[in-house]
């Protein structure tokens, strides 16, 4: 799946290091005027002016993050940024650079490498960041992609962590588990294929799931949205993690509690399907599966008037004093206490 | 040589992700001025005010960029703290920020990763950097670090590649080739540690060369000494990847020629012992050797009696106009071409 078989390939090391990078990164424009100075030199050189910059980064290993088998490289490539830009867009901020380090085997040729790129510079030039770095080497084994992202944003939009209130409403953007289940499909799809080679898979009524798992997109919007609707969050947080587990680095750096409505989890038709197709409790899921790039924010009561019946956003529950702690309230109304059982990339 | 075999050992992923976080980065302190927010939320906040930003990445993999057979944790983790700043003073700025991603498999302790980390804040203190950021998950194999470094510079100090003109002189700071001949030391002795681990190396001859491969500093002065001097030069690169190399990009990037006096190449008196001892001659390794974090740039020569002189700098050479080629004039004043030799992460 990852390669076709027939096509001819190019071995990296016969370009060497620079050659490479070259070769690869020769098609990124910049296209950000805070962008003075792109690849080619020992560092870019950016110039915020009076706009404060926002910084993350992530690092994502094959057979850990990914897994070749049913991720194409192009959608990898395009997924690693998309993972990053995830992080600044829950800054309240919009993402203007990021740099991009590759660590390859030498099982992986140039074509292999050339369609992550590809992955890559379609992301960056959706999301309108500029790709200005990087660092491209080999590995004893699969692969390894680092990326740093950097934004941009007026001081009074930057929005941390800790800045919930009692009282505030807590909203999450799309909806909730898609990207897990799309996961499971394609774990069972390839165990099908491990016993069956030859088995043609119709995944079409998973192609939401799936979509969600392979080709994900990060909320540019929602910042742009909140402030056309005059709307300043008072914390947000990026939910890669999982619902629960965001939920509570929200609740303990802002030292608040909190009710969340089992009935008002926002949930895809699909997705509903499918958790009952692999027997597994939809709510259970929502709450804990991970990978949806949605944001989770707070707002003031008073704002609420401004989002209600926006398609993009849901009510899920309210902030509550520290001493209320932290729960679920089911639909038979009885309160559960929240934990995480989010995705752990360090348990075995 | 990793770890004392004696002491307790804790498996990190009884701490979960965000609980090893957490724990490994408590004691980062916040110094500058430009860090708003550090470690603990979806990505850092920094304020360049007025001042351009410059950004430089590496990705350092086990096995490939180092061997902990004889490379310590705490120098690892300085180490790959340094290679990145190098970058940044490559660029006449200073620098304030860094992101830290780790990946591990399951080898390694949570005394490990302290031991890394302690040398990694150690290196941050030194050069007054602050950590802001980063992530740590698992690895199917070995060790993986990924650093990510900020800086700032008013934007007429900022010194790129590409400003060399004929006749400007070519200087290096520090002495060349002494790290890649510490490498050669440490790998003879490991190999005589396979054949005899009871065999106490005496290496105090090579201590010099050792250090340089182990624990190297970045050149934070350089920037500050030319400030000082009142020098602003027309080009500057870091030599990581061995002076040949870098004399080329260098040139490339300026679109100039260059003559280099063998003669004039700063050798340190252990490095020439032991490049006589190894039977290996000592320009080619002083030209291609690699790792030795010095910056190599172009000043103009009406600034030559600013530097003439100071210990930290060494004219070998001039820049000459492009059709003049790029040339290595030997003691025996024949001029060589001079070639990129130096180490290729890509190579197998």
């Amino acid at each position: 799946m990852i390669e076709d078989k027939m096509s001819q390939k190019t071995n990296i090391s016969q370009l060497g290091e620079f050659g490479l990078i070259e070769h690869l990164t020769k098609h990124f424009n910049i296209t950000n005027a805070s962008t003075l100075k792109g690849i080619g030199d020992d560092a870019a050189v950016l110039d915020f002016g009076s706009k404060q910059t926002v910084v993350s980064t992530d690092l994502l290993i094959e057979g850990v993050h990914f897994d070749l088998a049913y991720m194409p490289l192009k959608h990898l490539g395009y997924k690693s940024v998309v993972v990053n830009l995830s992080d600044i867009y829950a800054m309240n901020a919009k993402a203007t650079q990021i740099t991009v380090s590759i660590a390859v085997s030498n099982r992986f040729s140039l074509e292999a490498l050339e369609a992550l790129y590809a992955g890559i510079s379609l992301a960056a030039k959706q999301y309108g960041v500029d790709v200005i770095g990087g660092d491209t080497t080999s590995s004893q084994k699969g692969m390894i992609i680092s990326i740093t992202a950097l934004g941009e944003a007026e001081e009074k939009e930057i929005t941390y962590r800790n800045g919930a209130k009692p009282n505030d409403l807590l909203v999450v953007s799309g909806d909730l588990g898609a990207a897990y289940m799309g996961l499971q499909v394609l774990e069972r799809e390839k165990q099908v294929f491990l016993v069956n080679p030859n088995n043609q898979p119709d995944l079409d009524v998973y192609s939401y799931l799936i979509e969600r798992q392979l080709k994900p997109e990060a909320r540019k919007d929602i910042p742009e949205i909140l402030k056309a609707l005059n709307i300043k969050p008072s914390s947000m947080i990026d939910i890669s993690d999982g619902l629960s587990s965001e939920i509570l680095h929200l609740c303990k750096q802002s030292q608040v509690g909190c009710n969340v409505y089992e009935e008002k989890l926002p949930l895809d038709p699909q997705f509903i399907n499918v958790c009952e197709e692999f027997n597994l409790d939809s709510t259970t899921i929502a709450l804990n599966g991970g990978e949806d790039y949605e944001l989770l924010f707070t707002i003031k009561m008073d704002d609420y008037d401004k989002l209600k019946g926006n398609p993009n956003f849901t009510v899920i529950g309210h902030i509550a004093p520290p001493e209320e702690g932290i729960h679920l309230v089911t639909r038979a109304n009885t309160k559960i206490e929240l934990k995480a059982r989010g995705w752990n990339a360090l348990s075995e």
